[in-house]
């Protein structure tokens, strides 16, 4: 167990106060990061249907999961045994049956038929189908929209958990630099991926690192017009900008950082844009503090750089920490025009000023978190250009 | 573009077919996998909503997403530019808005509002809330269920993606090594994950690696009584198993490969175990060949091990090939009690007859294709309980 049970108990009754007011009786929590953050579950078995189901008048959930999962609910949760329920692996990927099934079943069984049950509607591990089979199979119940409910519980973080994520935040700067380090010229992106994920996972002497919910983001060349490409196994050319996108990851907390490598002198156009994004990003950061709205952020940026002429179509910034693949988000607060999050200590981000463009792009990040006063990022890297000149060694000492 | 685009429309043919048998006009398609296998395109962008349309009377389909991610479809797909349809920012993740409401804008514009849709019901990346906002905004379309479409159409591979699973293979064998050989006592589970993760990334001189749909399994000591956790920062102890389960992945094609290590001499129940399923995995391998059920496979393992008193639970396989987190696995075939699949050659499969549980645990695994005349394992290793004796070196030669 990663956490106190003390604190998962109050994660629980926050989780209920929420359920409450929205006439949640029965609330079926999907999303793996909100199954973790309740009970400590932890696996990849999120690839086959699982689930905690947390009635409000029970103290602890029930697990339902694949039967071979079960043991991974005993070995990393709080729960009693009797309360982890496996369906047999006659249902996994079956043309004929469907975990949910099961699921309605056991709802079934326990009496929990006939209630308010919550679901969480847009969870990548809710389907369409899976919505539709409980719909089946409780044809008594009252369904409601939970999404985010847990998420949003999720959004200030307690001293343990800006503990790991000050680890992750370690974990994320070593791997930056060896990444950077590494990029060059006739270097290829798959070895500088391989470098990076050997210091996400190594992590430190003192502690190791976990697997981030997103793999190393290695954009370059042309590539670069665009975030979410990973690498090739084509070798870096001189003149080349490559974006570097990473998290550290401890105990499934993240610290994500982004940094751009110029291979060779930047044009005036990119080193121009660079010190404009630079700019905002620091604007944003002596800005933030209690009190502020995710909005007014992002009105700081817009005002830094649209007398330069730069403008950025997508968000600002997200909400992050506890989470597992395909998204470090938490899909909660954005940092954007019409986000009106008031911002609390202990609320953790990442501020992501990117601009990607099919000329030039240049993509900087910081995660922080919400001090007393203003704001402290996980991640201490110089915030600048870094600058390969050819097949030189770097100029970047951190 | 990693396929020719003669394949690009052989598939697109195929998966036409298979739509008009079912009575779908338009499948709107948001598995990564399927996305790729149709198209090319490739990004970790599967994280916010996005998606193919394929409509039965036009040649091209459409591709739906993210703005930020439309270059990435420019960049790594055969499509027309103005086949790729961004959606404004403001859809991600909002409280207000939801990207399937401008698909279903977008449906409407060309005409495709009142057809019979397919949709992918059961996808990890088509939520509930998908579905919901898509019969909200298309009254007039008639949902069917397309799950499973394009996968089925996947199950056969092309020479092409053979060689690619081929390649994967090579990096798969190369992974399992450097990670058997690093196992022992006093060694940190996240040492031997960041160490595999390395391999798999950095590929061979000729080729470099792609990132698996699963990072390395690496339970070791109680936490091999269940198959889908990773790894601590625990060194490991004198007397203790490790699994290890990873695939090799090139350009999305893998070749999954399980073995287990033991630290220190294995019990007499610990060898017992490890010959018979080594039995029972030997005897499936020299079974299958074209013209054989599923089915089949799994009663010739039950047969050889059962008589030594060895029963499991789960399925012993499954398809794989092309794929994206969270899984390697198709959802197509399974080999299993009741699938009736005929196996026909370049059919690719995972055979895992692993037994996991509280007492003795041990897992091995072969990545095949079927042959004309039988089959052929993607890693060459050999087929045993690796065992470590203490702190000593490994007694293991590939």
């Amino acid at each position: 167990m990663n956490v106190e049970v003390a604190e998962y108990m109050d994660r629980m009754k926050r989780t209920k106060a929420k359920m409450a007011e929205k006439g949640i009786e029965v609330l079926l929590i999907t999303d793996p990061a909100n199954m973790n953050y309740l009970t400590g579950f932890d696996g990849w078995s999120f690839y086959v249907d699982q689930m905690l189901v947390l009635m409000d008048d029970e103290e602890q959930p029930i697990w339902i999961g694949r039967t071979a999962d079960a043991n991974a609910a005993k070995v990393t949760t709080w729960l009693f045994h009797e309360n982890v329920i496996p369906y047999p692996d006659t249902y996994v990927h079956s043309q004929t049956r469907h975990p949910m099934d099961f699921v309605a079943e056991i709802l079934t069984q326990i009496g929990q038929d006939k209630r308010h049950i919550g679901v969480e509607m847009d969870s990548y591990y809710f389907s369409a189908k899976c919505f539709q089979q409980l719909n089946n199979g409780l044809p008594n119940a009252t369904f409601l929209d939970g999404s985010l409910i847990v998420n949003w519980v999720r959004i200030i973080k307690s001293p343990a958990e800006i503990m790991k994520m000050q680890k992750a935040g370690v974990i994320g700067e070593r791997a930056m630099r060896e990444g950077i380090e590494m990029v060059n010229a006739g270097v290829r992106g798959c070895d500088v991926a391989a470098k990076i994920s050997h210091a996400q996972l190594s992590g430190t002497p003192e502690f190791g690192g976990d697997y981030p919910a997103i793999v190393p983001l290695l954009p370059a060349g042309e590539r670069t017009s665009t975030p979410h490409l990973t690498w090739t196994d084509e070798p870096y050319q001189h003149g080349e900008t490559v974006i570097l996108e990473l998290a550290g990851c401890y105990q499934r907390y993240h610290a994500p950082v982004a940094r751009t490598v110029q291979i060779g002198q930047p044009s005036t156009n990119m080193k121009n844009l660079s010190e404009v994004v630079i700019e905002g990003l620091n604007a944003c950061l002596d800005f933030i503090q209690p009190g502020v709205a995710c909005e007014e952020i992002e009105a700081v940026w817009r005002k830094t750089v649209e007398k330069h002429g730069v403008t950025k179509e997508s968000r600002l910034g997200y909400s992050m920490g506890l989470n597992y693949p395909p998204d470090w988000g938490e899909h909660t607060a954005s940092i954007r025009t019409g986000d009106k999050t008031i911002l609390v200590p202990n609320m953790t981000f990442h501020l992501i000023p990117a601009i990607w463009s099919e000329g030039d792009s240049f993509e900087i990040s910081e995660s922080f978190r919400v001090t007393d006063s203003g704001c402290e990022t996980f991640v201490n890297l110089p915030r600048e250009l870094m600058i390969k000149d050819g097949f030189a060694n770097l100029d970047f000492v951190g």
